[in-house]
């Protein structure tokens, strides 16, 4: 279970309040990227850990870490809100920055939460349940808490560019080390757990079960003649170190796949229920006329 | 299966990049009237085909152009983007024109994607499998497509009003007109399986099987004085020329419902559960005094 | 505005409440073929309608009869539900009758509403206010209709033939009349606006600004020797009477689209900022070794 | 910021694994009326609080608890899902009770998560950030916290009548108690800013700026002659004790709307551009004939 | 069923349109605090209502009246958008007046509906049915009312400081009294109910099976040495009058859970299924070397 | 832009069709896991790619090939489909299976579709575009196309283990091998940029500007005695070869967070806009008694 205090993690200082820039932190508290969906994501692996109660009791540190994350934002957000205009009384005609400030924030940031931070992105689309991904499977979630990781720490070094203001940027640089530190971190366990080596993930699944010859294959589309350009997963061992690369054209083996017709009860068109067999010769003489054909109420 | 060239369908140019621009291009990528919608619902249309195999050919060639046409508006989108501001930081003081950007252009283009487009629409909003329509009767398939086509080149036409940017224009004429061919040619499809005497949709249904008086009349739920007004639905014959359009001032026909009392697991307020038969007089009875009522400490 | 009595548009009996049709039912309620869509659909054009008032008193008829349709269907949820199982304290065990109908009821049916209809599908999707459509271009919205009746109609017909119970038969006969209706009814406003001809939707829009040639070709994305299936879409008139169908083969005409190399503001990969004319040189050179690479702490 | 330990904060037990009351404990973590809503609702409460501290206070406590509560739901889910059916194989032939369960459960319980909790309602509809309430104003956010707690309390009395699991009864019976000190809870904070006489909410807007003669009546759209049925609501002091209940007919008094013709540049139908005094006379003018009309290629 | 005429309920008059208005005035159309859920909330509850048929009745009524509120609304949007700029084409070199104004509005207001409301909130994010609360409960669902009608004034107060639009000020004092007669009114049938004494809601669960200790106590998760804050909720008597509030340090009753180790057929990691007993022992034996560990090619 | 032929990739054969599968295949189609998330994704980074051309072109090839994997399991719905009830009939008196397969099954494959597949996940909730990564930084995209390949693997291996159908085993281990070289061809990607010396992602940005000390410390917010794991991250060079792991017990550095009294415009109540000197010792004093206080009529 839980426990709390009243301070910070780390200061959250705004020099000089901005209501686009609140709008735009909305999206490290309630965006794909954002505090919300990292917060969930490690407690819900915690909560659903089966095997080693190591990596249980870690995800559980780093998830409550991570409510205090939202914390920070969400004040930021707040502060960030101060002084915003409450009023469009004149801002089209007296005062042009106004009128940029309103068109760059979130309204919903007035009318609806009093200058308060929303569960949503910055765009006001509220965060969403399924982004908290939670396989069982440790290395498969690893995997998805380094990508959470990566896309958050570009979103706040995008976010410390965007801002002049001198508080927000020290507190940014806090969440960006805390962010190499949490990327670090889940590469630990994938360490642990036998590296690149544990791929391909799931390692308890038996390759022999797969179809041969397309597990180290890339499947090329393009149509062009110079070909698929080579890379490192074009030829030599693969990463997993357990194949061989090797480039195969893509080609159909499966076939033209063949439905039945449909059943009469779920009501297709009549003209779609003709056997199979009579089609071709049939449809076109079917056709009596126009669009307006039989239904036409002028004829 | 697929394939793929490196090259785009039509020239996509942009001029002169304009954020607020590629913001509203969005709406045609990833919008309820936009092009993921159209290029996924073709598929599924096409994938769940039940019936002559020519439709299921024809919708996979336009479910497979339909992608090329995200391929574009995507490139038009980070075209737009190139020289977007990256920061905040004197735009209010300095400069409206890039306040008024900053306020007109989706934020994430920079902070969640680095000038690049979204799978959303012009707010923000994501892309949703909802709007996929494939309901297995080919005739109600192809009005949605042709519904489909119709905003979205209604989308097409305002977006083109919207850019003086004259390659931005040409590539929005390509898209224009090949909604044009689009609403034909699912018209065409209608107008194979019987035109207006397809309806109504599906037509395997029997009709003797409506509760008759109800399937040509108009149901006038207007209280005025004057009427409701003449139209092509009041009255003659009905579009698919099978019955009489005629007026009927809507009446109740159905009587009042009556639910039964709440299961008393269900765990409604002890007041619901009284039997039917006691309920006017006793509900007054009950009330006691005011809101604060039993439960007041303070008595 | 608005006005209501207590009695339902028809009846609504149900002879043997069974908690999986109620289910079923809902789709027809919060689904996107369902009756808050056509509702909420039919007014929100009545009420942005501009141009000729006929058609906003006509829709707004039809709206309020649609509001009728999910006050009946509200009601044969609750009464199918009259008798549900509020325990599954034995059913595995002892009955497996009980076991089905928690197997093929929405449980949120007890649990959320108490023996009550939600705003949601049959899967309990919510409803989605971006289902609803109302573009400003009078043709487009009836065709949207006419894709929500046509697809509302196969939905309950397929109710129909879902349940044997008496009173659930007629009740669906009654919205599949209404749906007969409703299909017609929109048809006969494209009628008044020119019909076949009205089209390409827009027609607002001068069709000599369209890419030529592109308008009424049939782009054919098929690889194969046999090529495209002749239809009614591929040589001929065009349904719109404004052009001659004919056959293009999918050719690229736009070029390989170049983007510039990211703003370092936006924090992509260093490895990304390399300026384009050393890339191909220059990518493998730099890549030292294995993915480990210069970050392995163990070398 | 925030701590925790590794235990729960109340027993968590389940004698008899029941996958299809795992799904039914969705509900509970991830519905409308579940903890994830009112932990992070408090939470954003407590961020943007502004005026008297203690409520800030408080809120972050409750708050933290309601995490520890999503855990014991999530570990409650994990236990139930222990021995679920990891493959159909024989069900529908050998045994109904597999089959049965199969109907009942999520198979995202196995197939998504392997066996755990998801952020999820019980038909598998992703949590939603829409539903965190917090709007700036305390005792709005006070009754929007009771209205939640109700509900939540609703839902686990359905839940527990729904087992006969004495470990899942005893658990819930922790939940239900928490629930009625949580109403009893924010019910105390409305009652501290003025108890019913803080309404209307907010109290800080001058009700003599209402239009007068509408903020205590009742408004009637019923049509019957019987009239609306008397009750607390049609007489007497209103609750706030600022007014008096009365009854008001519904009667329009905003006469009927009219909008301009549409913007060229947005493309409506041309003819939806007509002059507006023109209309009356012209539409059925206009309309040359059928449908089909001047698009019909056979003509 | 339904009704109507062609009237508003109330003059909605604009004297001088602003499409950024017209944006935050959707936040009450299409949000969590807006019409459209309220209307659906009322008629819901009237459709599902089991128990004394006055407030079927009554709920009718209210949620009726909602529906002209819709309306209104939607009429005030679409007014507000006419004269708003269908091109972007010179507006950030000329005119930043503009500019303001394009980035401050929604731009679907132009694209996709053509100066008309669309069903969504002030960010353009669809209305979402999962706001629809009708519990079954009376009371829940009239707690519920309140909240929405609190949030709803709230909105409507902070509408009204936005503008000084004469025109939409009288129109909001107009909804601003309606939500203060609707506040009353919910609270005047939970004061037919019981009033306070009505809780804990449900009142139909008998409170002996709460866990005792725990129904009526504060649990204070602060780990200040201070202490929670002095509030009405942490002594004296509840507010349901059935208890006596009191203040307990949280503490952990519910041990560490354990969960089984994962069914082989889930494929969790391979790592992840040793036998508990050999965890802490094993792990760090198998970890072999560094994350590349076996899987690296280069050995 | 794109091109097709008419038949599948690989075979996709169904033995003995099963509904309820066919909703579990869904999650493959339409699920945070599943195939047009990858396909979409592989798309938008492609078309945003900025830098070295060669992963453009080589994310458009395998964006390519995963439209073929909707196709194929699209296929493998529909196939699974044939046979499927079309009416609940007699089933819960005769046939427990029908029951059994009517409970485990997505009802909208019959009423909405017509036995084809659906563009949502095995729960019926859509695919939501928000789950398209594509942020612009070339490893942090890989890193999120690793852990998209890695938990849809491990669906795909759940799936092959519920059933025992021949042919859809077969398909599934087509599936289950593609994503082993999908997850080794985006790990290959991050070898060509530096492997594990590509952390911490984004490399560009300066980590002289992170706050020094918090980059490489595990944060540990455990409040019991024994402490935290020791573990990969706890100590020792950190895995990007930076920096050394090291623990720091969680500390709030931060103080308490201090918002201004609410803007009055803000219409919170008048109790929260007392100068925040005098709170302390006024709330108390200002609560004059009873919840039913000034506002209680009945006094």
């Amino acid at each position: 279970m839980f426990y709390h205090d009243r301070e910070l993690q780390y200061k959250v200082r705004v020099d000089k309040p901005n209501p686009a820039f609140a709008r735009m932190l909305q999206q490290a508290i309630g965006g794909i990227e954002g505090e919300i969906r990292v917060c969930l994501q490690y407690m819900f692996q915690a909560w659903g850990q089966r095997g080693p109660a190591k990596y249980r009791n870690m995800l559980l540190e780093t998830g409550t870490e991570e409510m205090a994350h939202i914390e920070m934002l969400a004040t930021a957000v707040a502060l960030n809100l101060e002084g915003a205009p409450m009023s469009m009384q004149d801002e089209f005609a007296k005062d042009k920055m106004v009128g940029a400030i309103l068109g760059g924030m979130d309204p919903r940031h007035i009318i609806s939460s009093g200058q308060a931070a929303l569960a949503t992105d910055a765009n006001g689309v509220p965060f969403n349940g399924s982004w908290i991904v939670g396989s069982g499977n440790l290395v498969a979630d690893m995997y998805a808490n380094v990508a959470a990781e990566s896309t958050g720490r570009v979103l706040a070094t995008r976010l410390w560019e965007m801002t002049d203001d001198p508080g927000m940027k020290d507190f940014l640089s806090f969440l960006i080390a805390r962010d190499t530190m949490h990327q670090n971190q889940w590469m630990a366990v994938i360490e642990e757990n036998g590296g690149l080596g544990a791929m391909p993930i799931p390692n308890s699944f038996p390759q022999s079960e797969e179809v041969q010859g397309f597990n180290y294959a890339f499947v090329s589309t393009f149509l062009g003649q110079d070909g698929t350009p080579a890379g490192r997963w074009t030829s030599g061992p693969s990463i997993d170190g357990k194949g061989e690369f090797h480039v195969e054209k893509a080609m159909p083996l499966g076939g033209i796949p063949v439905l039945a017709t449909p059943d009469p009860r779920g009501h297709a068109q009549t003209e779609q229920m003709t056997p199979l067999g009579s089609i071709i010769g049939t449809v076109s003489d079917k056709v009596k006329g126009t669009l307006s054909g039989s239904g036409s109420h002028g004829e």
